[in-house]
């Protein structure tokens, strides 16, 4: 199963709306298929492992880290798959809480007398999987916040001098949490302070992300990096945005989502929410300051990546996080700390939601 | 060499204004004397190995972190005695820079017949000697800065509650920080706003370090937990702090030390030399935020210990470094990690000024 779950990550970022999911076949103590999910979602892992396996697989065992599917999509079901091709025993990780499968892919295997074993290496994947068990259970991806900044706190000058706080060791490794995520997500400010090409550079062929901007206005330039058809480009906006910027940014093939203002901002929730419904598990938030603050306040962040490098700004730097209009410490919201190591100069700690 | 150095290490914090040395003697491969630097800097780490190595000392090899001193102080000079007692060999690590010593030791050695290697684990002698040595060689004492904060770099909330930001585990980290240092040192501000004890606590009959508050005007409060006699109390202040409070103080037990004011506060530079000329060789700066930014403006902050717990505060927060006056990212002081490590929910990550 560790084996399996190490091959479903594989997907991560790249097989939105489904699944990543890994799939190990043994027989006799000998790996005779493997799978993983296929990028933008198909063929299925347990698809083709299967087809690695051939004829090896009846009586074989299947290390699946999701309950195989068990309805009619674009693919027969899975679940099908595995009895037809002879499998006897069936370890999974996780049931699927997609309410078309939701047991009914195990019911299904051991109804044609097939074993099934579930919740084996469950914590892993649990983590592996937030993203999709996030969108199916809550509406919603799960959203990692990441933040580079000073060692106190701060992520430019005053004047707003930020490149570079970090090191270069830390910002390909911001390339690599890019290429693990669905969507790349900026507030409006920071999309025109610093045109940002938010692509993922250094991985190849790699399937871009999706590059999503919260601009209440859509007040942004669509001759713009943001423009160019490099990568997909999505962009939130208010009812108030003007129609001819509509009309610019749909002729540049952006996709726009209408959401409503609270408060003078985006309404976050409804923002994820929108997200979520359009197929994203995974979004990675890489500021502004006012932004990831807004998002925090809605207790959104599922998770915090935060690079630390060995520089002292002071009091007048622009803070990491904007204004959250605590009273008490107690009201703070807290994160439990996942990892923390270097990364060249730099230190990266990852918080996950307490 | 190695555990020459272990065992040196036992004397931080409590032997200033001596070096904590550390001292093996080796005989045919067996360990035959062990010493290190006693409480208050006598007897020192090779009189103590020598005493226990007894007549078996005559053709060993003596293991010893810094150059052995050669001149007549309180007792005889270290050099002498191991010429006395008949050592052989003698591998150190470092020179002692004092000029009352520099060579004199290694050359009265060698002028003896025994034979001298020297530089045997230098970078780690001079990393852990590196209190002795600021003191010996830039007149002030080595200067670590500790800062505990959110993740986003905020020590308080905005009406300044801060208890408790990071957990039971880094609290004790700071003890055993105060424990291997010569003194801590605060802003008044901080002695004003929390009368904190700055007492070692949870590590037995350890010797406590000086408490050292930097208050121009002498306006803290004799009554409070610095009056009390549990440890040494300093106080800097400038020429206006009125007799009165002095008299006060000074009936306390206090030591008062008066320093130059430049720009409305003490002169940072001033007040490092004078802990220096007081004998202090380690020295831990726990705040407040402006006080520990006028020392990172004057560059005076060799080492900066950071704890981070996993909480967001945001922009209204008390920030854990005040104003620096920077212009340029450039210009921004900037230090090395030396290490980065989990403390109970925390975060510990350790800088070097680079």
């Amino acid at each position: 199963m560790a084996h399996a779950l190490a091959l479903g990550r594989r997907g991560l970022g790249r097989v939105w709306p489904n699944p990543a999911v890994g799939c190990v076949i043994v027989h006799d103590g000998r790996i005779i298929g493997r799978g993983w999910t296929a990028d933008g979602g198909r063929p299925h892992a347990e698809t083709r492992a299967l087809q690695q396996a051939g004829a090896a697989a009846r009586g074989a065992t299947a290390h699946v880290t999701l309950e195989p599917c068990a309805h009619h999509g674009r693919t027969p079901p899975c679940a099908e798959a595995l009895i037809r091709a002879g499998v006897a025993r069936v370890v999974t990780a996780l049931e699927d809480p997609d309410p078309r499968v939701s047991g009914k892919g195990h019911a299904m295997l051991r109804a044609a007398g097939v074993e099934v074993a579930t919740g084996c290496g469950a914590a892993i994947a649990r983590r592996d999987q937030a993203g999709f068990l996030s969108r199916v259970t809550r509406g919603r991806p799960m959203l990692t916040l990441k933040l580079a900044a000073t060692l106190d706190g701060r992520i430019a000058t005053a004047s707003g001098e930020s490149r570079w706080i970090t090191g270069p060791a830390a910002r390909m490794r911001v390339h690599a949490m890019r290429a693990s995520h669905d969507a790349v997500l900026v507030g409006g400010g920071t999309a025109r302070a610093d045109d940002p090409a938010l692509t993922l550079r250094g991985f190849g062929d790699a399937p871009q992300p999706v590059r999503v901007v919260a601009a209440r206005k859509l007040d942004l330039d669509p001759q713009g990096r943001l423009g160019t058809g490099v990568a997909p480009t999505w962009l939130c906006h208010g009812a108030e945005a003007p129609a001819d910027r509509r009309a610019a940014w749909a002729a540049k093939g952006a996709r726009l989502i209408e959401l409503p203002v609270r408060g003078g901002q985006l309404d976050p929730v409804a923002m994820l929410e929108a997200l979520g419904a359009a197929g994203l598990t995974r979004v990675l938030c890489e500021g502004g300051a006012s932004f990831a603050a807004a998002l925090i306040q809605a207790d959104l962040v599922d998770r915090l990546a935060l690079f630390s490098a060995g520089i002292a700004m002071g009091a007048e730097g622009l803070p990491a996080l904007g204004a959250l209009g605590l009273g008490r410490l107690a009201d703070a919201p807290r994160f439990r700390l996942a990892s923390v190591e270097q990364v060249g100069p730099d230190t990266l700690s990852q918080w996950d939601r307490a």
